[in-house]
């Protein structure tokens, strides 16, 4: 059952890279003058092996479970709000709808441990198990089970790619689930709690502080190993969590750009990353959450935020905001004239 | 011929505002979840004087002329690359007509001011002389030039919002316009030259101390009278940067949100601001550039960019790039569901 021995990610090729680097100042523009985009259309084709990548048709899968840790009071809604957002999403009526329509992508929402049995067409139901147990009282789930979520997570990336999407955003819903994130980020770089903690959804300074006591107290009693990634999942982990890097490492072995949302979205990459840590590479980071956490989980992966706009709302939202701008690094690249064919001076 | 009479700049729907954010408050996310988006929701709903303000169809006006300045070796680029550049703007190649296409935007391209007869049937002439003269040495242009070039702008915005654009990003080209634009803003906003002037579209060292001394000495001799647009505007500016703020001030009367690009763009609107002080309420700083002036010039306006990418190539190029966020806040309000709809708990 080692999830690891599985996948093979393959290197960037760095020789594109350095192609399309020439071939970019071939562009009309005053080098470098495109700043990030250029940077990006480089890192594109490295990962896609492809001096003109693309990123569009892109992939959405939003995964969705339910986190025992809710029972102690860590969120601001209650936990039942975890089922009827998956129904709003496969109403269309969410943010990730709503921007992933923007963005023409598809999107796929996976139930992979909500604690009820939902209903509805739409849905892909791979569940592993109703939601975690609550980890400040014991583990949140066995080692089987959080394997069992990163191989949802595979399966389900796969399925997408098998689609032929060119680049792959992951969302994810489960009340509390800051609260877990806090969680794995501490041990996976040992920092200190208070400073990854924020207030999610929106709760009070009290129960910020009472968050950050519960977190604390919870690493303390669950004694994960730093080093072995499904340890700490399983013990502090959630199961959207295992299913969003597992779904990364897929992408990644089949050379997919990954576009990072928020704070949960890159704590999962972290968790992938210490799998694997060649899935890194295959890793853009679309924007920088208000979660005083992400910043740090940015950080631990060697990444830059694309855009800051305040958002702190996760699905996957925004990443898909963020997605246009690596759009628009692909069709500087396929689409804008040479000196030479402009027949432009150069200086 | 007081060009400041003829403009009447409605002022934002405070009341719409309120309305709206109370509304963004019933939507299916945590409150202020989705950060400046919110806020851009409510600013359009103001400027459009509309709960569901639409920002698609985008129309795109570049600007070209040429500038006197230039003999002095202020730029890395001859003279003739603006010619050869709105060629390859008509041609479809260079980057604003690549991300234009990419958000499906109206693109006109208007020789305001170019120093060659360009034939093209896709050009808009509407030009008001054969580049400006060399303010190092004389006054770029006259009082009645300056003014004409300003209502070449209202006129190619009117016939713009006549077909129906919803937002105008307003572009340029003109090789040595970053001269020009930081004389213009240090002259505006009464800073020092040399924390105005940037390497443009990539020169020396030794030459952005020539061309910090090549302004600092125009200005001197120029004595532009700084509470007078339209005396700094002839004395030190360009013909596609007057057109530029004439077409801005003619979108605020429409209530049309203009999106501002990189410098010399953000000092277009300074000089139009300083017209009529009400256009300010429609602008959207949409990038930050790499030019070190730019900073100065969007704090001048009170507005705060809305990406940071390093870009610095201008055309509109930026504000195109980041237009895909605006369009995002004006999505969020139209296909969001509200909690009541989705029957989700609120906390």
């Amino acid at each position: 059952m080692n999830v690891l021995k599985t996948v093979a990610i393959p290197v960037l090729n760095k020789e594109m890279g350095e192609k399309v680097t020439i071939y970019i100042n071939t562009l009309t523009k005053p080098p470098g003058s495109l700043g990030r985009l250029e940077e990006l259309a480089i890192q594109l084709a490295e990962m896609k092996n492809d001096p003109f990548p693309r990123v569009t048709q892109a992939g959405v899968l939003v995964f969705a479970a339910d986190h025992g840790i809710a029972e102690e009071g860590v969120s601001a809604f209650p936990q039942e709000v975890t089922e009827q957002m998956v129904l709003n999403f496969l109403n269309g009526g969410a943010a990730i709808n709503v921007f992933s329509r923007q963005i023409g992508a598809t999107l796929k929402v996976v139930d992979i441990g909500v604690a009820a049995s939902i209903e509805h067409e739409g849905l892909i139901v791979d569940k592993v198990r109703m939601g975690t147990q609550n980890f400040y009282r014991e583990d949140a789930m066995t080692y089987e089970e959080a394997v069992a979520a990163i191989n949802v997570g595979k399966r389900q990336a796969n399925m997408l790619i098998n689609e032929g999407i060119e680049s792959l955003i992951l969302g994810e819903m489960g009340i509390a689930n800051t609260t877990t994130s806090s969680a794995l980020l501490a041990v996976l770089t040992d920092q200190p709690v208070s400073k990854l903690v924020g207030f999610g959804t929106g709760i009070t300074s009290e129960r910020l502080l009472h968050k950050i006591d519960i977190i604390s107290q919870s690493i303390k009693k669950r004694k994960a190993n730093p080093n072995d990634p499904i340890d700490v999942l399983r013990k502090l982990g959630g199961l959207e969590i295992a299913g969003m890097a597992g779904a990364m490492l897929t992408a990644a072995e089949h050379r997919i750009p990954i576009i990072l949302d928020g704070f949960i979205s890159t704590v999962a990459a972290l968790v992938a990353s210490r799998m694997s840590s060649e899935a890194k590479d295959y890793m853009i980071v679309g924007h920088q959450s208000v979660e005083p956490g992400h910043l740090t989980a940015i950080e631990a992966l060697g990444k830059k935020p694309l855009i800051d706009l305040g958002l702190r709302l996760g699905e996957g939202s925004g990443a898909a905001v963020a997605f246009s701008i690596i759009e628009s690094a692909t069709r500087m690249l396929s689409e804008m004239a040479t000196f030479e064919s402009a027949g432009i001076s150069e200086k």
